[in-house]
């Protein structure tokens, strides 16, 4: 479908810009395909012959444009059909977008087309370009001719796909396919995703989302190209309320926690960004550097003060930066005048304007640093190369374009601020070789940042996995094989007890129906003792007069135990009662928090947070999709704004984070084993304390029957 | 200096690079003074008869370049001061930057000027251009004639001044006066800053900064700028270890505390931004709305994935994005075709290919909502206006170009993506009449938050100031009328006791000698006491066994003096022991950490955060320099990622933040009356609980004498 050799356009005339403009742009890029036209009123368009009906062409046609409006659909997609045509692009819209009518009338083409076996791309649909095969049907303008390169985009917007077509060849930046999927009636996002991930033709994957539809084939998909070595780059709306409205008065999409989308990205190696520029200067540095080594980054500039906005950019964006090697710097400092003082960042100082070369020199040097995996030169390559600057330009470009990289060290040429690629200069790139882009410094850090971070998750897919922390999308696809549990544990000691079934430590605890089962229970345990009542109808027990904390002594607990009966009793007169639970008082420690959610979109989601202030005032979760592995958790953690308390804090002991690890990851082969009916799981507080993690308290809820689960 | 009208160029001559660049610049601006040129040589130079000295001219000079080398820069600073030239630029390199020499040879040049009475900017130094006033020294290359406006840059770097002035040129960012300081042997950026204030052409400052060594007369400037309504960007480095070391050997410049820099753009109105595209596209903003009316912004776009995009920005920066009120709605229900629907932001939809005019009736139908106060229009004005797309786009500058704001809500074009402004594009925007920024929807709602902050806090200061919460600027420049102490507090008893003279509310504390008078200490106080140490000599009381909490009775009193008094004995032998500090114990609530500091280049800085592992796990704190107003101290407080926990939290009370503040402000001046040997004094902690605000510990520190602070 997107690198046709050959295209019907389904309603072509004169009278109509779509056609002209879907037309105009085969020729315009080049397409040496066949291109048939159908009309039902027959005649000429375009200069060219038409056909009434697709059938009557008597040749193979691999994708057929449907420019017809609503009225006309369904008999040509049972034309092209017909014509043994297998795949479509609806431009019509009034469709799912406009409401419940459009959605049954939208129901009915996705049924016509089923029944003929015809991939459908749309409707509300501005179609698709392939770059580099010149294929096209696409009923938006191409303004200038194609910049043809290895990054394909996905967009459920088509006019953000314009905006973004655009901006990659005004920076000289080449793509290979730009699909617009539109209302994702039959082929969404992910299908597109999915087939990119095995198009060689396609380095680099750049998206704009509204919504995920097909989530598990998304992930999966996803999953694929991490292992490839294939990035996903993805702007995704969605980050407040507003946002989520506008997008469902766009096109009917559904946008899900932003929340649970930005754990997506971190668990399956999506690069997630905030803007179409960074969208695109990204995916430009992921083509020119592809897998970078471990390693830190080398700065050369002609600035100082570049140089040291460039330290700042790194040190903001957590790039290491490191400090020459003495080698390197003898090295330098035979190379530059006197006045330099060789560093990371490098000044050349004015001294490269009358001696360009110390550009390709200092680059060598640099290079040769066994710290240094990326290697940026700050240099403007002119708009228009004229003008008194022309002689250093010109000179400097020469001698960048003579540094060779020995492939270890990924090279980048990156301009000062962000900047147009005219014709001329990309005449001059071109000739130079030079790896550039035109980003601007900061932008330029950022996107080495998704570098870096990428390319160690991608390594990371290619060391052999441990036993226990297989790779954790593929556990996704493969779901967790443990059977749903026959029973669903409702009440907090049902639940508690239910962890302990799967290995999660928890804090023991007996249930007591009467005050001398209570003495009894306390009188085993070698520390003060918490009571708290024991109700499958009561979800805040503290609020009930439920609890009661450091009771020590039998006449205390027999007390205890009254005194919460009588309290939940009045508080909650209808709530069932089955007694008192009672466990020993644990020592303060480290409160963590672990919840599993349901989403309706992903699925079930896994959230952990430090527990207290951290959490309700904070909201300092890290989110992923279940299964997790180990190696997740370990990661989620690491993400956590009081990440550093978990190394001990204040004298308190340092938490063992391989088996915190594994409680965590317990605990979601727990949820993922209540089936498809939970709608939350929570371990609050998961206390880690005196080098123990337990499982305080437990709860699981579930969905209202009738409403399961996708 | 900046307008002159005449220049004089010392050092002319056809074989210096500078020479004819800073002569050509001349010609470029259109410059209508008098250039003079004084060659030692004599004979001619870029067509023009030298002199050879400029005494021999005979007409007033305002400005002299000195292109000469080193060791002629002597007698040329004595030539033109004997000629009466009153303004010097110095271009050379090879003074303070390169080591001790070089700042002595600096010094005496200075010395030089200053008998001369010749204002010196430099050395090692760009210059000046005066964009409007034609008037410039400028010894960098002007590749294109220049973009008049009224944003006027100072950079501290040359080379970023050079690449400031040419992405606004390429951005249609118009400038008046662009000084680079280079070395800032005399004249510095507070003193350029301080110029541009009162200069009537400057409506705008955006500043690149190493460091600011002028801080005094940089804050009252930076005050008064806020009180005129004059906006100044700030661009400065050294967020990080590697940049100060960056920035010291690249100008010799000593770059702060980021920290305390990041409290003195909040306390002062400073706008701080991270990169030259950020400090140049909200110069641009700024000089295109001016002050902000209060209220929220409003988007409309022919695209809805762009107004999602811009609610996801609005919502990451805090901008407000009110939903329209219900007559707006029902305006743009009558304007729009019936499958939009009308929101905020507004997606015109298609419709708007056909209906350019759509464009400017929906900004008519948004300015009238009351809640607008921004009203931001996405469009791209294309790069070339050619190419089938220009009948829309042309019919779209149209309308966009017919739409007139009321004054109330400002209006912005912005680009959907960063987008140079073509010579074409520019002739369009003013045939239009465009308020146009081509910095992409990402960049233009920051640059939009920032107008809308300083906006606040510009109307801040237009409001009359209450009397205990003077303008905070004003306050610092006539310094605190508190003298200073006349013995320096050293022990925390001393220390408390001194807080105690500046209203700030401390914790009863006794010092008792023996354990009778503990006992009889104690028994005065209606809880449970604290025992902590009392010694000038002891700084870390709970390490040295010397506090010990809750203690209730006689003979518990007894038993804890005489631990405490054996312990520290034991642990800390030589430290003089005055007995023990006896305090009633405090319920726990929310412990606040307040310590003053002297920072070397800007001094006093009070820091303040929520205590515990607010502080030392998050770093959790606000900057400011002292003098603080309360209203400092309110904002300061919001500015804390825990600032929740002051609403109160898990049933705490809210604590009173006037009383808070003014606490704080008490803490301040006590501070300052400590004098210029004070190193540190920190609170910590200051409790807030039970409704009652008090300092629990406090300690002061000096530093060695002769050290004294600036």
């Amino acid at each position: 479908m997107f690198d046709p050799a050959s295209v019907v356009l389904v309603g072509a005339t004169d009278r109509s810009t779509w056609s002209k403009m879907a037309f105009d742009n085969l020729e315009l890029l080049g397409f040496r395909g066949a291109v048939h036209l159908v009309s039902r009123s027959g005649g000429m368009a375009h200069g060219q012959q038409t056909f009434k009906s697709a059938t009557e062409i008597g040749k193979p046609i691999d994708v057929a444009l449907l420019m017809v409006p609503i009225a006309g659909l369904m008999d040509a997609l049972r034309d092209i059909g017909a014509a043994g045509v297998r795949n479509a692009v609806v431009l019509a819209g009034g469709f799912a977008e406009t409401g419940d009518e459009g959605r049954a009338l939208q129901d009915e083409m996705v049924a016509t087309a089923r029944s003929m076996g015809v991939r459908l791309l749309g409707p509300n649909c501005l179609g698709f370009i392939n770059f580099n095969g010149g294929g096209a049907c696409w009923t938006g303008s191409m303004r200038t001719p194609p910049l043809k390169g290895a990054i394909s985009i996905v967009s459920q917007s088509g006019a953000v796909a314009t905006v973004m077509k655009h901006f990659a060849h005004q920076h000289g930046i080449g793509l290979n396919v730009v699909v617009a999927t539109g209302n994702e009636a039959a082929l969404g996002l992910a299908d597109v995703v999915d087939y990119l991930v095995d198009d060689p033709a396609t380095r680099v994957i750049a998206i704009f989302a509204e919504a995920v539809r097909n989530t598990r084939l998304f992930r999966e998909a996803a999953g694929r190209a991490l292992l490839a070595g294939k990035p996903i780059v993805i702007l995704k709306v969605g980050r407040s309320e507003l946002t989520v409205q506008a997008a469902q008065s766009h096109t009917g999409a559904m946008v899900g926690d932003d929340r649970v989308f930005d754990g997506v990205c971190r668990q399956f190696g999506l690069v997630r960004v905030r803007s179409i520029e960074e969208l695109m200067f990204s995916a430009a540095l992921f083509d020119r550097t592809g897998v970078l080594a471990p390693g830190g980054l080398g700065v050369l500039s002609a600035s100082g003060g570049m140089g040291e906005l460039a330290a700042d950019y790194a040190h903001l964006e957590g790039v290491a930066m490191p400090p020459l090697a003495t080698a390197t710097l003898t090295q330098l400092r035979a190379i530059l005048p006197p006045m330099a003082s060789p560093a990371n960042p490098l000044d050349l100082t004015g001294a490269v304007v009358n001696n360009p070369d110390l550009f390709r020199l200092c680059m060598e040097a640099l290079q040769s640093d066994p710290a240094i995996s990326a290697l940026v030169c700050v240099f403007d390559v002119p708009t228009a190369l004229n003008g008194d600057w022309a002689p250093f330009a010109v000179g400097s470009l020469e001698a960048i374009g003579k540094f060779r990289t020995d492939g270890r060290a990924r090279f980048l040429v990156v301009s000062n601020t962000v900047k147009t690629v005219s014709d001329r200069s990309r005449e001059a790139i071109d000739a130079a070789g030079l790896p550039y882009l035109p980003s601007g410094l900061d932008m330029a850090v950022k996107a080495l940042r998704h570098a870096i971070d990428w390319s160690a998750r991608h390594r990371a897919t290619q060391a052999p996995a441990p036993a226990n922390a297989s790779s954790s999308w593929n556990a996704v696809s493969t779901r967790s094989a443990d059977s749903v549990a026959s029973a669903l544990p409702r009440s907090e000691r049902e639940t508690v007890e239910y962890l302990k079934g799967f290995g999660v430590p928890v804090v023991p605890q007996v249930l007591a129906v009467d005050e001398a089962q209570a003495v009894l229970a306390a009188s085993g345990m070698d520390s003060a003792v918490v009571l708290k009542i024991a109700s499958p109808d009561i979800a805040h027990k503290t609020e009930a007069g439920g609890v009661l904390l450091g009771l020590t002594g039998e006449a205390a607990v027999r007390e205890g135990f009254r005194r919460i009966m009588t309290s939940v009793a009045s508080a909650m007169p209808a709530a069932r009662l089955e007694g008192v639970l009672v466990s020993p008082m644990r020592r303060s420690g480290l409160e963590l928090f672990v919840g599993v959610r349901l989403d309706p979109q992903w699925g079930p989601a896994i959230a952990l947070g430090l527990g207290g202030v951290w959490i309700e005032a904070l909201a300092d979760v890290s989110l992923r999709l279940l299964p997790v592995s180990t190696a997740d958790v370990t990661e989620m953690l690491g993400e956590l704004r009081g990440a550093r308390l978990l190394k001990g804090f204040r004298g308190a002991a340092a938490v063992d984070i391989a088996a915190l690890s594994q409680v965590v990851v317990d605990i979601g082969r727990a949820a993922l084993g209540l089936g498809p009916t939970l709608d939350a799981l929570e371990v609050n507080p998961l206390l880690a304390a005196d080098g123990r993690i337990e499982a305080l308290d437990a709860l699981a809820t579930y969905q209202p029957s009738g409403e399961l689960s996708k």
